[in-house]
C-alpha cells in the first residue's frame, strides 16, 4: 500500500488510517493498488480516479465507513459487479470519491424451501444465486447477460430486469427483504421475506432502483420461482413491428407459461448472423418474435395451440431440441456484440407503452436518418414489457442532437428514457423529459431527507446540480 | 347547508367560502349535512367529528383544496369507500379535520386490450373495475369482501391484498401508474403504464401503502390479468397447521395455476357452519386447506395430479360444479361474519414468514388462553402469502394486554403486525415492534420531506406524536 498526499488527491492520512482501522490494511486500496476495474465501468465510457477503494467484509463495516464519510462529508460510490451502463458505479469527482466495493459481502444462505426464498449478501453474483437455486429445485426468476459479474446488490440498486421479466418481473418483484445502511450509518433491516406487509412505507421498494443514492444495500432476501425444466421455443416471422406488437399482446394473454417475448428486426438479424458467421436459417423479414414458454411438463402443445389460433403456424420455426433452442437464443443474445463489433453505437434503453411501440419505431427510424444521414437504425428488445434497445450505428459519437431527439421522441410517446439501465450520470440532463418538476422536487426532497449531506453517489439521477 | 361557528368547530366562514368556490356548494358538507358514513369507519370502532366533508370532482379541485389546506395548516383525511379496518380514513382531531371524499373521481377508461390495462379514477369501486375487466375478457387480479364499496384509490393507498394475492399480488403489483396530489397541491403523474421504468425513485410504489399520509391518489392505471374462466376447487383435510403449511408450500411450487390457498381451522369451521345453519358436509379436523386453480381450460387434472403426488387425494373433497364451488368459498368467506355474530373479537391481521406459521399459531393459542382464560382462539387466512387473520372471542374488549402480547409474539416470529389492513390510528403504538428506530426515522424523514406541514392524515402510521 502506497500512501502519499499527491496520489490520494484529497484524502488525508488520518482518513486513510480511520478506514484501515475499520476494514484492515488489505482492503484499503490506494495509489498503485487502485486498478482500472474499480474506476472504469462496463462500457469503458465512464471512468474517473478515486481517493480509495474500500472493501468491507460485512454490514457493520459498511455502517462504520458511512458514519465516517457522513461526518467528514466524503462522497461514496457504492459498487457491485460494476456492470452498469450509465456510469452510476464509478467515481467522477476530482479524485476524492470513496469507492465502496461490496463484493466481499458474499454470504449466500441455504435455500428456504418452505418459503421458496434465499438470503444473499450484496456481493453474491447472479450466476451463483442461479446455481444455488437450481440445486434446490428452483430458478432465480431473473437472467441477463452480465450474470457472472453482476451482484444482487447491484441488481437491487438498479432494479434490474433482463430477458425474462414478462413472467417474473424486475428485481423489485423478486426481492422480499432488504438490509441497507443509510448515509448516516444507521441500518434498516427487513428480512423476514413477507410478501404482504403494510406496516409503514415501502422502504425496500424505494431503495430498489435508487441507484445507490439513498442507501447502500448490504443483503437481500430473494424470492425464487419453481423449476420449469420443460421449454418450448419458437421464432415467429412477422411482416411489421405493428404486427409483432399485436401478436405479442395476444400471446401474453393466451400463454400463462410465457417467459420470453423478444423482438428482433431485419437490420439486427442480418448484422448478427454476419457476426456469428452463421448461414441464415431464416428468411429475411421485417420482424421476428422469439417466444419461449417454460413449465414443469412440456408447454409445446400450449404454444402451438396459441400460434395456430393466431393463424401463425405456417410462419413459425420451432426448436426441436436443446441445440435448436440455444441457436435461437444465441441470435437474440448476440445482437449487442454484433452491434459493438460494427462500430460505436448510440444506445438507448427506452420503455414505450405497449400499443405505441410500432409508431415509436417508425418515428425513431426517421429521426435517426434525418439527424445522422447514412446511419443504420437497429432495434430489438423485450416486447412483453415494452422495453426496446435502440442502437444507431454510423452517427458521430458526439452527436448529442441524436440523443436529445431520440429521448424527446420517447417522451412524446409517453415512454421512459430508462427502462432498465437507470439514469446514472449519463441521463440526468434528460430526466425532465419524463419526470415533471413536481416529481423531481419530490425525489429531491426524499434524497435530502435520507442523505442530507449528499454523500451517496452524488451526481447520479440528479446530476451535478443536485 | 347550515353554517355556524359552533357546528364548524374551528373552520371559519372564510375557509368554507374558499372551499365552496372550489367544489361548489352542493359538495361542501357541514353541520347537519354531515352524515355518519363520512365520520365512522367500517368497524364502527373509529369515529370522530369533522369540520367539513369536501367532495371534489377532479384532480384539479383536489389540488386547489390541498393548496388551501397547506397554506392554512388544516388537516386533511382522504377517504375512499371508507372500508378500512384501522381507523385510517375517519376524522379524529377535535372536529377541525377536512374529510376529502374522493368518490366523485369515478371516471373509468376503456380497457386498453393491447396493454391489458385500464385507467381508473380514485373513486371507482373494485366491483366496477372487475365488471369492466370481465366485459373486455380480463380479470382485475384482485378480489376482497368489500368489493362493492372499496375504491381503487383506497386499495392503492392501503396496498390492499385479499384472497387471491398468491397469484396476482397486492395493489402494488397491479398498479402500473399513479396520479397523486402532494400536500402542497403539486401533482405527480406517471400514467403510461410501463412495467419497466427506472428513471428515478419509485414514487408510485412509495405512495401505495402510505395510507394517505404522503399524497392523495387521484387516478391509477391498473394492470389486468387474462380471463381464467375454468376453475378447479378443492378442500383438503389436514391433521395440523404444521401439515397445512408444508402442503401449501408444495402446492405453491407445483401449481402455476394456483389462485387461492386458504387456511381454515377447527374452531372457525364449526362456528361458521353453525352461523350458516349448514349441516356440516365436512368431518371436523384440525385444519382445512381451500385450494383453487384457475386457467383458460380446466386445471382440474393439474390439481388432482398435484394432490395425488402429495398422497392427499383420499383426504380431498373437490367441487364438482359451480354450486359446490360457491359452497366451499362461502364457508371461508363467512368466517368474518360468523365471528362478528358470536361476539366482539380482538382481531389481528398478521403476516408470518412461511415456515413459522404453525409455530406462531401454537404459541398464539397458548398466549390468548393465558391472558384471557375461557376465550376462544380462531384463526384463518391466506396461507399462500403468510397472512393470518387471528380472532380472539370472549376476551374483554379493553384487554390491551392481549393486543400487546399477540403483536409482540408476531414480532418474535419475524412477522408483521399488519399484513394487509395497514397501521391507521389503531397500531402506531405497536409499530416499533416491527420497525426499528432507524426504519421509523427514515419514514418520518420522508413524511416531513413530502408533507412538511403534516396536514395529510395526521396520526396515521406515526401516531399523534409524529
Amino acid at each position: 500500500m502506497t500512501v502519499s498526499g499527491s496520489v490520494l488527491a484529497g484524502l488525508s492520512e488520518a482518513v486513510i488510517d480511520e478506514f484501515t482501522a475499520i476494514v484492515g490494511p488489505a482492503h484499503v486500496l490506494v495509489g498503485e493498488d487502485l486498478t482500472a476495474p474499480f474506476q472504469t465501468d462496463w462500457t469503458r465510457r465512464w471512468s474517473g480516479p478515486c481517493g480509495a477503494v474500500l472493501r468491507p467484509a460485512d454490514r457493520d463495516q459498511v455502517s462504520r465507513i458511512l458514519r465516517a464519510c457522513h461526518a467528514r462529508g466524503l462522497s461514496v460510490v457504492p459498487q457491485g459487479g460494476n456492470t452498469g451502463l450509465v456510469g452510476g458505479s464509478v467515481p467522477r469527482a476530482g479524485g476524492s470519491d470513496i469507492v465502496l466495493s461490496l463484493t466481499r459481502l458474499d454470504h449466500l444462505g441455504e435455500v428456504d424451501r418452505t418459503a421458496g426464498q434465499v438470503d444473499a449478501g450484496a456481493g453474491v453474483t447472479l450466476a451463483r444465486l442461479q446455481a444455488a437455486a437450481a440445486i434446490a429445485g428452483y430458478g432465480a426468476g431473473m437472467d441477463l447477460g452480465a450474470r457472472d459479474s453482476a451482484t444482487v446488490g447491484g441488481l437491487a440498486a438498479c432494479n434490474a430486469g433482463g430477458l425474462r421479466t414478462v413472467r417474473d418481473g424486475t428485481a423489485r418483484q423478486r426481492i422480499t427483504g432488504i438490509e441497507a445502511v443509510l448515509a448516516d450509518g444507521s441500518v434498516i433491516r427487513r428480512m423476514s421475506g413477507l410478501v404482504k406487509d403494510t406496516a409503514g412505507y415501502d422502504l425496500p421498494g424505494l431503495l430498489i432502483g435508487s441507484e445507490g443514492t439513498l442507501g447502500v444495500i448490504t443483503e437481500v432476501r430473494w424470492r425464487l420461482v419453481p423449476e420449469r425444466p420443460a421449454r418450448a421455443t419458437a421464432l415467429v416471422r412477422l411482416d411489421s413491428v405493428t404486427e409483432a406488437e399485436s401478436v405479442a399482446a395476444a400471446l401474453r394473454d393466451a400463454l400463462p407459461s410465457l417467459e420470453l417475448l423478444e423482438l428482433m428486426t431485419e437490420a439486427g438479424i442480418a448484422l448478427t448472423l454476419e457476426h456469428l458467421g452463421a448461414s441464415a436459417p431464416l428468411p429475411v423479414t421485417a420482424a421476428w418474435l422469439l417466444v419461449e414458454c417454460a413449465a414443469r411438463t412440456s408447454p409445446a402443445d400450449e404454444l402451438i395451440d396459441a400460434l395456430e389460433a393466431l393463424d401463425l403456424a405456417e410462419r413459425t420455426v420451432m426448436a426441436p431440441g436443446a441445440t435448436g433452442r440455444r441457436q435461437m437464443l444465441r441470435i437474440r443474445e448476440s445482437h449487442t456484440d454484433a452491434v459493438s463489433r460494427a462500430g460505436t453505437p448510440h444506445k438507448f434503453d427506452v420503455g414505450i407503452p405497449i400499443g405505441r411501440l410500432a409508431s415509436f419505431v417508425e418515428a425513431a427510424t426517421a429521426t435517426s436518418r434525418r439527424i445522422a444521414p447514412g446511419s443504420q437504425f437497429i432495434v430489438w428488445g423485450h416486447l412483453g414489457d415494452g422495453n426496446l434497445h435502440v442502437n444507431v450505428l454510423g452517427a458521430p459519437p458526439d452527436e448529442e442532437r441524436l440523443d436529445a431527439a431520440m429521448l424527446a421522441l420517447t417522451a412524446a410517446h409517453d415512454g421512459t428514457i430508462s427502462a432498465e439501465h437507470g439514469i446514472g450520470v449519463h441521463k440526468p440532463a434528460y430526466l425532465s423529459l419524463v419526470r415533471s418538476d413536481a416529481d423531481r422536487a419530490a425525489m429531491a426532497a426524499i434524497k435530502a431527507a435520507l442523505d442530507p449531506g449528499g454523500i451517496l453517489n452524488p451526481g447520479v439521477i440528479f446530476g451535478t446540480a443536485a
